[in-house]
């Protein structure tokens, strides 16, 4: 299964939590996100606040400097790749009664470091039977 | 599954191996652990030192800064938000024969990064069926 | 199952891409990568351009200084367990018809923070009967 999406800017946090809810068939186990972008990331958090995912790009952008790195004699985008090191492609979270069992202050957040791009997201679930 | 902790200080490392050890009712597979807080984590490194979880903290502390977000205007813990981020609320750890398939000098931290607060741990176990 | 490396350097990404993906078995499901080391780290990147591993080794070299952390009076190590919790040891991928759904630009890299030394990633496949 697939989720796509389209960033609108070159770094963004993009909720698809109820993108990926809508996905969820499985009654009990366990889903993975994993974006298959060398540039971009997945991260969980809170969205009850819209400052907070401008918080962490922030923080990020301030953190990894742009245009300092070897990579960058290639192609401008080192900065949007460390990033993605840093925060991971990859995340798991457990499902139950075919719900995620996230927090109530937790969210998923597609993190786009060098968008504008059309991007996907694969999803894989694992059932649990006990 | 879950597994209930109770933290003391605003951040600090809480070694939860042992409990996580005992949850475990698989042969063969992996089992995952899932914070369902934004303004915790999970990781894993060496509890031989006990300096060590400090050490992380104390890394943390100084990297991401305290008062100076969006965010801090509705609610002061922006810092614990960016941190969750940055380690990540999710982790995923082989079984066999029963046992997490941890290193020598690998322990499982539960990170408090706005305490002292209750806070719950889901245990997720998958089979692996050869 | 287990792949074996021998890092050669203190600090360096070593690609193991076609490692693992000569060990898939399952044809669709999830496989989960571990590396049972608390100085050392599991990611995902681009390869292509070979100063990209580079410039994250030199990131996180320039982020978490060497010999002054509380830990080091014991071991001369900390900043290396401080890089294993930041990028963390543990990655789950989803497989599809036997092949690893990695990106175009996305190569898995065994991170060595405190090298030379025989290092072990433990591999775990657990298969999605949908």
């Amino acid at each position: 299964m697939e989720i796509f999406i389209q960033s609108k800017k070159r770094e963004e946090l993009i909720d698809i939590t109820s993108m990926v809810e809508e996905k969820i068939k499985i009654s009990n186990g366990i889903v993975n996100l994993f974006v298959p972008h060398a540039t971009a990331a997945i991260t969980i958090n809170e969205n009850a606040d819209p400052n907070l995912p401008l918080d962490i790009s922030s923080f990020l952008k301030e953190k990894v400097k742009k245009g300092i790195w070897l990579h960058d004699r290639i192609d401008n985008n080192a900065d949007a790749h460390i990033k993605s090191t840093l925060i991971g492609p990859s995340i798991t979270i457990p499902v139950s009664n075919k719900k995620l069992l996230l927090g109530t202050w937790q969210n998923i957040f597609f993190c786009e470091f060098d968008g504008p791009r059309k991007r996907k997201i694969i999803i894989t679930e694992v059932k649990n039977e006990a």
